[in-house]
């Protein structure tokens, strides 16, 4: 069952890794570590298997694949070696990528941003494209009258006015193409009305958002703790200091407070109300792919005493997110190939902003997860 | 339905807490945090009502409860004026409190044992009266031919030989008077065969061991947090400073073993692994009630790439005990009402080294935990 | 030699605590920790005594210092039952507190504000009053032509233009009251060409700016071990959260900026190079008085090898800010009675943002506050 | 000026650091980070260059140079790709290495040891060669009589019984053959009467012990801090996680106990009291050369209050240790060319556990090492 997986993003930091990665774990150079897909609890035969990936992409940038590989394994995100022992593999992932297109009305860029998947998908005889959204995040965009319903929206898109935020051009793209839309970033992506009616009508399912792989995941723990133990947290306040591309980008307040929102979400749905303190990102060139994050957590317990906790979070951000990325596309075929269409709430677990009106505990979202999983496999 | 908690180890740090409490809270002068039969997914009809909790037990020491008090206020364990708020419900407490009973032989001082819980029972018209182990941690009890069988240990006990540790013998006083014993320390208590033998034949349940009130407690979300993820954690190392009643005794590398011992368990048992490092244990007098903790963990991702978090934990022991000692009396003395006996495995949410094959991740605990409640109302 | 100090702000948390703690060192209820005039190498008869200074000050606000008392000792900053033993001597200080007076045009306001210390020296029969002021932080000042001389700023100050921010029409008024001037603050203060020239021509010293108590008191002994050692540091990132009146008014960007500046000077001065990074502050209304700054460094050593440190400081600001503030009012008399004059850079080792051309390393301020403290006794 | 660095543990993680470390300064590899030496105010002609400096040494293990430098490569502390740029010093140092002399009598072991540092300075022409141990940490010697006086000492080597610990055995063999010595190792090494009286007589300086890298470093500066500030330190309670070499051989209780001494010693030299709290050590061999140590202190101030601080250091110790050997052989080599002989008390920035009754507080070790080399270029 090849699957073929386009990227958003393609060059970026954690496609990067994903696709070397994938074609180490195909070498069988690594255990598939990270991979959540992989373990005995979610192993399934309905998931397409690593082996059968195939990767292609756009990307805004021009860097090649294997020069972004060799910068990574600089930074310690990759282990050194692994660029000369999958040279063949990076070179057709390569071959794979496409700048992104442009036309002057959306409508038509949506056009060929769709053609270059299609391309793709026949080029390789793939059974099914997920197209995952790994650029980087936007700023919040402006409402639009054309977000609300799909008519509205194909009739504004046919303007020359900019209707669609990047994000959301290519979910409707990759919706038109009868693919799959996964969003691992903050951006908008297909949340909106009128997307959501064309995954409907285009009977195709989509996940997101903003994959979950530093402060919040621990969070998503640490807060339902407090709150089986019955202890009031009072402030939780977290500091994130990161570089890197990501970094970079979210040093600009408008894409930095998108993210440091869906951050403290979790805190107010697992606790129930909202505690003191907030998130912070800094931009450390220095700190490169490695983030370290910072949290103090006051709380009260019984007659009011007052207690602390304070962690700190060293994760390389793209080895954590790569794999989840590989996680998400074979969940999304799946989820495919079983029939479902519209937002997959089941796999909250990946997501810091997850779609639907799901729990933001991780252990809840591990339970749906793995119920998920089995259903798919008894179709 | 007034119940009767039965303390061994009345004037210590935890038990003086649980009972200035516990009428701090009939009182109305604070909200049940830590309790967490308090929250709405385990309130129920099926346990005493705090309101209905009286309190007694044994104590070597004879510290006036009110001048232990007293210190745990200036410790800042306790507010600043409960004292002399709640002056008469101490002084009530304090005539409940007995010096511990000595026989030559234990069999004697079991019986001297049963005999004051006995009384106490009958002077409150108490439905029943849980037994809870809130005394100074034991170094590891000698192993003797009396533990393996009940007919062999009440042969034992008959003679003028010491058999059980302290612990031991107060749960068997507890079962010969039939009451259920809970043991929120990692001494021997009611761990051995002849015991679940006797407890048995005297229909009670028991639940134990060790109360889960830090490091430990971050431990069991933690660690599955890592295993869903598919992280391999390599290094999990803790250091733990306290100093207090409790601290000064497992300044006593007897005592401090078997308690590092339970802190470690939680991660091979939810890891299916033992990653290195210990966690260690060290008196310092001037931390006082107030346990710091820090615990560094290193863990492999995505191919091979090695990150670390590390985080401190500054907890009130007490504060963080207590309300589990009014948690587990009610919920024991529920159990025995609905006519369970044996070791409750479905209290392992309470407990570093639970009883029974159980899990040592928290949700799941806490899942067994809510179901355990339900279970009990519909009996 | 009975010494005044007048206190700008005298109602806030480190007024209090400085009145409130004198009075505590008098009465003999505590030691002096935290003063370091009362250390061996420190101590000389040139300063006067901790018995011999009497307070008074200006404050916008009303509070009694009873009840601003009485919440510090619930927040924790003084002891319990302090409030009660020094009953007389807080009515004494509350008794020299008045409001601050206003005019239309500033340099009548400064005439009252002069008049208020004057009457204040007189009444006590003071040898010499020192201001300090401990009021709120100030906004950076918008720049004013009169700033520049003294002949402009009183022209312009006879004007109704509002000329000088509050600070520095503290120090104007203390100047022209022939007083020395503290300022405990990051705001402008004596830091104008004008005010250098009218404090030369009434021959009064001043000191400055921001007092040293927490995070960049650690960073003035960790930068010059960095130095020390040869290690580079790359990136060096705080963040400090705080609640209090302080942390309160920080909270507004603009007193914020000119803190968090102050708080990264120490870095550039003590390495010679300015690292990454930056010093974040975040007002958390629940933190109170007990501040918690987090700081990251990451520095390089041999061959480039990367390595890093973190710290966390819990301090209580106005602790350790109030001795402080007492051993600056005695040094600063001592230094008036030696007949200095102008900026005395001598103090640099109490300040974030010393005055004059100084050394930022801690251990070499702490060398010339030994020497001046020799040199004021042998006048 | 070519000097000779004879090194005691040649082929351990430090010394192979050093040597490669060395090559690569003279290669213009790297910039000399970390060598205290190569800074401004302590450069001096008076000291021999960096790149006249040659390398041999002594080992009981037989790993050849090569492969370790590999080793430390795949452990990053030493960069990618080294080993290839600097084949040819490498196996220039690797032909100076030497297996460990043994004889059945200390006495003709110490002069095979010498005769080997004697053939590695004739062969180099080296005007003379500095002994630096850098070997294993040894348990505590057992006293004997010879240690007290020179003659009783050489009476007692020339019999077969062991009479003193490796470190000073080549302690004694260096001062015989006229070499100065270091002890980088909390060793006895030269710490005992007879070696004292033998250095005197062959007029050859010494220093040492136990270099200073990670927390303790750092305690030499934060204690300070707390002193000048007169703020009580109350508890310093220190955690070192390493691995490595000298990671397992602290595992061993008895040289952990030489090495957690030393590391406290410190505190009670610079704040004039003992606090609580101790330092521990553990063993974790997957943390391998990147030590991680985490240090809890407690302290009071102003009227009581008590606050906290902690910290984490993760430091490379061979890249902290290896730069320092370098200069504290230059600096030996410089006083013996300066006729100095006896202890060099002035080199106690470096050490733990200095020689001598010295400051242990950085600040002023550095002031006394700055005379110090000043001193050296006027004889
Ligand atoms: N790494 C994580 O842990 C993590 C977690 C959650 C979310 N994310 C999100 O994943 C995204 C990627 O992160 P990264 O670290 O790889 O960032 P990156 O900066 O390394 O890569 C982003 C790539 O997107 C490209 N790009 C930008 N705009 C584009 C567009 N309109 N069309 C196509 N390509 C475009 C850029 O040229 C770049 O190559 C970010 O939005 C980040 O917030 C990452
Ligand atoms: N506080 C927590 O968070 C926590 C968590 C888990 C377990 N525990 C355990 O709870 C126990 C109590 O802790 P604490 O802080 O109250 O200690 P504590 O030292 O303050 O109190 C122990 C009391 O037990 C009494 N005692 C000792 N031996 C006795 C005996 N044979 N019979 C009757 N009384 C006896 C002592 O006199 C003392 O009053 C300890 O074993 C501790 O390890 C506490
Ligand atoms: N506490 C520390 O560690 C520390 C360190 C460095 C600097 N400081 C500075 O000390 C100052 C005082 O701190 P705090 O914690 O006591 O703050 P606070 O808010 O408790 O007290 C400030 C007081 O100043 C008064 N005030 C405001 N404007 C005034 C004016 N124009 N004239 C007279 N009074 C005025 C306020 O009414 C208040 O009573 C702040 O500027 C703070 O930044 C404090
Ligand atoms: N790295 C640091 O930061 C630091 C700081 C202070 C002290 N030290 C000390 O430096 C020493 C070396 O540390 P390392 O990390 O290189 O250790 P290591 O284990 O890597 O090297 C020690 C070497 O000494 C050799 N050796 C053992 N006994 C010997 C003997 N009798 N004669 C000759 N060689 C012998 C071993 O074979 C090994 O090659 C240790 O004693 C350590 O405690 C290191
Ligand atoms: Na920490
Ligand atoms: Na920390």
């Amino acid at each position: 069952m090849a699957t073929g997986i386009w990227l958003i993003g393609a060059r970026g930091s954690v496609a990067t890794t994903a696709v070397v990665g994938a074609a180490a774990l195909k070498a069988g150079l690594a255990e598939p570590l990270g991979c959540v897909t992989e373990l005995p609890e979610l192993r399934s035969p309905a998931l397409p298997g690593l082996a059968d990936l195939v990767f292609g992409g756009h990307d805004i940038a021009g860097i090649p694949l294997a020069k972004k590989a060799e910068a990574l394994v600089t930074a310690g995100v990759l282990p050194a070696g692994i660029t000369a022992a999958l040279g063949t593999e990076i070179a057709a992932a390569e071959r794979e990528l496409r700048p992104v297109p442009s036309a002057e009305r959306q409508i038509d860029a949506a056009r060929r941003i769709a053609a270059d998947i299609e391309d793709f998908q026949r080029r390789h005889r793939l059974e099914r494209v997920v197209v995952v959204n790994v650029s980087s995040t936007e700023p919040a965009a402006p409402p639009h009258p054309g977000h609300a319903d799909l008519a509205a929206l194909e009739e504004s898109l046919a303007s020359t006015d900019p209707v669609l935020p990047a994000s959301s051009l290519n979910a409707y793209a990759a919706f038109t193409a009868g693919c799959p839309f996964v969003d691992f970033t903050p951006s908008t992506g297909a949340r909106l009305p009128a997307l959501a009616e064309l995954a409907a009508r285009a009977d195709v399912p989509y996940a997101g958002n903003d994959g979950k792989t530093g402060e919040t995941l621990v969070k998503s723990v640490l807060a339902p703790m407090f709150a089986m133990r019955h202890l009031r947290v009072r402030t939780w306040s977290g500091t994130n200091l990161l570089g890197g591309g990501d970094g970079a980008n979210l040093a600009d307040p408008a894409a930095n407070a998108a993210k440091a929102g869906s951050k403290q979400r979790v805190l107010a749905e697992t606790l129930g109300y909202q505690p003191q303190g907030s998130s912070h990102i800094e931009y450390v060139d220095d700190i490169g792919d490695f983030k370290t994050a910072w949290d103090l957590i006051t709380f009260s317990g019984f007659l009011g005493t007052t207690m602390r906790m304070d962690f700190t979070w060293h994760g390389c951000d793209s080895a954590l997110a790569a794999p989840l990325v590989l996680d998400l596309a074979r969940l999304t075929a799946a989820a495919h190939a079983a029939g479902r269409s519209g937002p997959l709430g089941e796999l909250a677990f990946f997501f810091k902003d997850p779609l639907g009106e799901v729990s933001h505990a991780l252990p809840e979202q591990w339970a749906v997860l793995v119920r998920f999983v089995r259903g798919l496999a008894y179709v």
